[in-house]
């Protein structure tokens, strides 16, 4: 049944087994690949790789612009490689429209990482599909987990557009700042250091020192303010990526915090959970595309907003008339 | 066609418009009733005072069980009241259960308001419609408006259930705090601070004047971190509902506030952005309905689920499966 040309699934399957990079990051371009013919393909790989041991320790990183997050994974990445881990970098971009051109994975400031047999470091494309780039990056991760990595890092640019989906693909999120006055803080938007579990200073340099200790403690201050019995207070870290300071620490509450979340259980219920969030984020992904893209729908719509902004209907019977023609029915 | 103990659309709508507190009172409880028959005659109501041109300030406003929000209305209220302003209170409290026995809107605590004639209270009822709450307290704010008050205040509990969705109805949004130490914002949920357009340290009597100031500044502080060009400077002001100290800055700082929306068209643009998120909203409330109540759908979603835990599926596939079920075929 399966045509010469295209590789079957247990190609994909047995090389991710097997620990083959290169036949890892085919895999992650067929689950990114738009043709339909690689959607069934698809499926088998991630059905294969759902139903494998291995635990990584998912990490989200992010910070904004310049903050030094690809400087900063290359010297921890660094560390993790000497102590003989193993790591993915998925790098998210849900801004860059131009796959592998995406400013995050920067391979030039990972040059520790890009030649180590025990690093892999993927940009996730953008893609088209509903919900496109979340599935890409949660199915790369399901196979960079399979295939056996220790950690995986899921990078994004702290600008408030991809931060609460990594949330929800990480068992840890980190975020990057730097020692600068409150002012510098700008970048972050509002809500993303309340999602951090650590927030690291980067580049507290000796020479930084003061500042450096200033803005750990102003970040302490206003998280302070927030402190919630929710979660385990956010950690506040200097480190500098460049005098490797900070660095060991960092690896000690990390593995801390794992062991803290495997002993209680809360790592494998709190994946449980994102994966039926997920169910239906994407189920509703899929409606919210549907809508937009019948076009019996678009027109109908587009008239409701007219009315609306013409005080004609107010937002509720607009909606109730969308959807009996949605569904042909009253279902509400 | 009417019959004849059903009072028709117009009796509400002239009632409303002659400024008849009962029957505005008798109206919201139509809006709020889930019998069928009263479906069609709240739409007519609705629709009517939609078009009607009175421009309410539309304030959101919410605090912790305990930072003083009846009193404090109570005493906001007075003010404008003197100055022959006229008032609505809606209180919303999604976690209510009991009609009327809400714990906001609560008339002991606002006994300068009850018994003038420019002031209406009102707690909106719970509903098990979908988006029920959300819906009531749109179309009250819609009612009242056409009644004509120059003020509406919409008080809901700060703990994070109501405050996006107030958000949402609200021209501005305030939130008060406590003077006491940071520890005491505990009660407020990450995220709300941010939403805030100015901040109240209630209850900044004499006596508390350190710390009313030190809260002020603590307030000041994590907000700084957090400043954005998105929107106005979130201000900080310290009062006392009891003393009636920085009630008329609060007051002068709200129709300043007003004044800037109305100037910049952005009063006005920010409804119409509203009423068409609200229409996203409402409609996904009814599709979420619809999933919830439709016996197949529920059963073929529990077996998914159970499949999600057991590791036997992925969420994307699940909801793929999810939704041609739903659709009878494949939308994706």
């Amino acid at each position: 049944m399966q045509q010469k040309s295209i590789p079957s699934a247990d190609y994909y399957i047995n090389g991710i087994l097997n620990k083959d990079r290169i036949i890892l990051s085919k895999a992650i371009t067929v689950i990114e690949s738009t043709k339909p013919e690689d959607e069934s393909l698809a499926e088998k790989i991630v059905h294969a790789c759902l139903q494998t041991e291995n635990i990584s320790k998912r990490i989200a990183i992010t910070g904004a612009p310049g903050a030094g997050k690809s400087t900063f994974i290359n010297a921890f990445g660094k560390l993790l490689l000497d102590e003989k881990k193993s790591l993915a970098v998925l790098a998210v971009d849900p801004s860059s429209t131009i796959s592998r051109g995406s400013i995050l994975g920067d391979k030039t400031r990972m040059e520790d990482l890009v030649n180590d047999q025990n690093a892999f470091i993927r940009p996730t494309a953008n893609s088209s599909n509903p919900g496109g780039v979340a599935r890409n990056t949660r199915e790369s991760i399901l196979l960079c987990e399979a295939f056996g990595f220790d950690y995986i890092f899921i990078e994004t640019v702290g600008v408030g557009q991809s931060e609460t989906m990594v949330k929800n693909m990480s068992d840890l999120f980190l975020l990057l700042l730097l020692p600068n006055s409150g002012d510098e803080l700008q970048g972050i938007k509002r809500g993303i250091m309340e999602m951090a579990d650590i927030i690291l200073i980067n580049k507290s340099e000796k020479e930084n020192a003061v500042a450096a200790k200033t803005a750990a403690a102003q970040v302490k201050l206003a998280l302070h303010l927030y402190a919630s019995d929710e979660k385990e207070m956010t950690e506040v870290l200097n480190i500098s990526s460049t005098e490797k300071t900070g660095l060991t620490d960092l690896k000690n509450i990390i593995d801390l915090r794992f062991l803290k979340m495997e002993t209680t259980g809360y790592l494998t219920s709190n994946r449980k959970e994102q994966e039926l969030k997920w169910l239906d984020d994407t189920l509703m992904s899929f409606i919210k595309d549907h809508l937009n893209k019948d076009e019996r729908i678009k027109t109908f719509r587009a008239e409701l907003e007219q009315k609306i902004r013409a005080y004609e209907i107010d937002a509720y019977h607009a909606a109730k008339l969308l959807v009996q023609k949605l569904w042909g029915k009253d279902i509400t």
